[in-house]
């Protein structure tokens, strides 16, 4: 059997090579804070490339950033009764505001109760309408295009590093229409946002649709969704953007003066990604010698290791490196300047070269003396392990931006191929069970099969730990027969089991 | 009386103007959360600008961006006793995690309690130090140079927009090193970071210098700031770099293995700076008709407000002013393109040159017809409100990024020479007394004296409301006669009343 440099690998134990993949790639670990992370900086590293281009996108559509407390009082908590209730058993709760020293015990404890405790915002829908309520007076307010860079607290009982932490990093849209077709407009805009970037940046395949109703964000009239394949056939939730109706709109009193100086209530929405996307892209790409990471989302996208014997070597290796590392930084792709890191540090090269394929570099360049001599380099490709190949500089410098776009290209390519082969069309009960019927996913996948958009169809799928992920928004216009309760169901439902 | 946008003037009301000036720019309001701001979209994106410029400058300094957990372990915090010393007052305590109904009132009341509380960071030394420690084996692994964005909490009883707020956002920097030269040394680094940074980007004069014994952070060894001077003479510390020696590598436990195989404690730094810097902005630069902002930190740099009377007009004055807009956009200004916003929005056009005048914007432009037919644009300067010029697009055009330039080194050289006909040498108590007498510190300012570095100085000026700054880093080699207890001095200090 071939050594792989991950332990266990996909097929030895899937949720274990996961937690290797991070540790290997330096991403992230946990903390002593009960389900918090430490995000380390080659992790964080991505998350700020998604960062950089999400915001790009919203800027582009029109959103401004804002920031909001961090804390929610109680009371703007409790005004929309479904959203409450969808975050009360899982919020941290601030109830002090000092320490003193402890007589009984050595240290200190909570001291200086608050009247109104508040709780850490779990999302911000409350504390962020009752700005809007203040902002928008008019028609001419509207429509209110905010977004927020923020972290978030959800006290979650099971943890796993980015898929599920209590507190996780994210972006929070929120916005203030004043109409519904506009703030309809608007959600299905940033869904398509969310699927181009999962797609052209993270090369991520995924599948735009609408939750069914038990599915929804507490307090939305409609939530929409990304759904993405892992490579153990579990679903994976990517970004979702929620048409809240007029639910917060009221509860919050956010309310216009019309163009004939009538009152009425706004429409609002609101959408979101988290640090959880980053579980996404390690689980679609990744292999069992580490990570693998498209090139758009790479933190250094070349990675040059330089080879030499003594210091009369170094410095003509290290110069020929710097050379090419500036020539190759002086090219764009995908509309920044290709990033490019000289690893100098003197450690042995097998271990070296090691580290960056598990920390997923798309391309490693080794330059030594004999290179230099032909003046040539030798490229491996991360999405290619073991494929090393001497190539003209010259040709590199041409190639580079075809070689990375290669490189995405066929990390989607391969991506979506896997997702396909893993879809099935289901016609029947008797079927959906039977496909569902293994402990994992992997033998099974993405069913697809007709079933109304109802309470009560859970408890079909629930016993098979399956999940309702979303109705698909393309080539889903056809009725056909609930497979589950025999009514005409207008739609197609995506089921799977998910994290 | 000339009248002013901002009521009241600075001479009438300095505090209630600063919080005028606030509204009037629409930079941030105060929450229904105690002490906790909502970032407006112009004041955030004042504090992007600030990020992107400072980011770049702790990565050119070899530092990586990470992130740790919002809540610290209450045992963490007792680790350094000085440090718990200086941050229990003002503590958010989080002691429960989730919320049940409360069945005597209607409503919903903390439940869960932890075991043991968490604080929400007022900053992250021992959070981030358990990391460290972990990271941290050999000497390989130094220096260790981390940075971390984040928001953080100090429960303060008397806030003020930027200036004091609960919640407040900023970066802090962690690193850890090998000898304690190499720690001082990237303290003082990072102080002469951030002195380059308000000064060249906020055109913010700033002193450089080294706190004394009783202003230190709590558990560090040396504090070094950035002392800025307002308006109103007082001054506002703008940023901290701090040497912790092995205070907190002991309480943490960061131990590496030097060359020789031998267990030695690390020396550690940290260092940061706030949304507190736009109160300093904001103070540095601002007059009684609004926000003035330096051309390098304004979000907008040219706005551009088409002036028309129909829709044909509108047609071409628009084409003229999006043709503008792109020409100037191709120039590059301090790194970045130009900054520009065409304003087409159906208001007066008083109330927006105002409305921009009030948010600080460098330059505005009007184009109307009658200027198109010279070919020519109206040019008004925010640092000359009331002077409007004709000027030839071409000329506007080859002379942008020298205006800006103008702009930028003008508001430096103005309050340098504010703040240096403010400052003045002090030679005994008495003339140190009288130079303090009154009321408000704007006919005094920054008083320059030789002070020993000992406890008990503070007792002198603590009546007069009075704090010690600094000891300044530049010209301070000589010693001299403390006016406080006849001591010899090694250095003079800077005293004045501060925010």
């Amino acid at each position: 059997m071939e050594k792989t440099a991950i332990t266990p690998t996909r097929g030895q134990n899937y949720p274990e090579w996961y937690q290797q993949i991070i540790v290997a790639a330096d991403l992230a670990e946990n903390s002593a804070v009960r389900g918090c992370m430490v995000i380390k900086p080659w992790g964080y590293a991505i998350w700020e490339l998604m960062q950089q281009d999400l915001d790009k996108r919203f800027k582009k559509t029109g959103h401004v950033n804002a920031y909001f407390p961090l804390l929610i009082p109680l009371s703007y908590l409790e005004k929309e009764a479904e959203h409450v209730d969808g975050f009360a058993k899982e919020c941290a709760v601030v109830t002090h505001h000092r320490l003193v020293p402890d007589e009984v015990n050595v240290g200190l404890k909570p001291d200086g109760e608050l009247d109104e405790p508040f709780v850490i915002r779990p999302t911000s829908e409350t504390i962020i309408g009752e700005s809007f309520s203040k902002w928008v007076k008019s028609y001419r307010d509207l429509p209110l295009l905010i977004n927020q860079w923020a972290n978030v607290m959800r006290w979650e009982m099971r943890t796993r590093l980015f898929l599920r932490t209590s507190e996780f990093l994210w972006q929070e849209g929120h916005t203030a229409h004043a109409t519904k077709e506009e703030a309809v407009a608007e959600t299905e805009q940033m869904l398509k946002v969310y699927a181009a970037f999962a797609e052209d940046v993270l090369a991520m395949p995924v599948i735009q649709g609408e939750k069914p109703c038990f599915e929804r964000f507490p307090g939305a009239v409609n939530t929409y969704c990304i759904e993405a394949m892992m490579q153990d056939c579990k679903a994976l939730q990517a970004g979702t953007s929620h048409f809240l109706g007029q639910n917060f709109a009221k509860a919050s009193g956010i309310q216009y003066q019309n163009k004939n100086g009538e009152l009425e209530t706004a429409w609002t929405t609101s959408w979101g990604v988290s640090t959880r996307m980053i579980g996404g892209l390690i689980m679609t790409h990744s292999d069992d010698n580490g990570l693998v990471l498209p090139p758009r989302i790479a933190p250094q996208q070349f990675v040059i290791q330089p080879i030499y014997r003594n210091d009369e070597q170094r410095a003509q290796v290290l110069a020929y490196c710097q050379q090419l590392k500036q020539d190759l930084e002086a090219q764009v792709f995908a509309g920044n300047e290709i990033r490019v890191h000289i690893d100098d540090r003197d450690i042995q090269g097998g271990a070296k070269s090691w580290e960056w394929i598990k920390k997923g570099v798309p391309v490693r360049i080794e330059v030594g003396m004999r290179d230099i001599e032909k003046d040539a380099v030798m490229v491996a490709r991360r999405d290619a392990v073991g494929s090393k190949q001497s190539t003209p500089r010259a040709e590199l410098l041409t190639s580079a931006i075809a070689l990375l776009t290669e490189i995405q290209d066929g990390l989607f390519s391969k991506a979506l191929e896997f997702r396909n082969s893993k879809m099935r069309e289901i016609n029947s009960l008797v079927e959906f069970n039977e496909f569902f019927a293994g402990e994992n996913n992997i033998d099974s996948g993405f069913a697809i099969a007709y079933a109304v958009d109802e309470t009560g169809i859970e408890e079909f799928i629930k016993p098979l730990k399956v999940t309702a992920r979303c109705m698909p928004l393309d080539n889903n216009d056809v009725a056909g027969v609930c497979i589950f309760t025999g009514k005409l169901a207008s739609k197609k439902m995506v089921f799977a089991k998910a994290y």
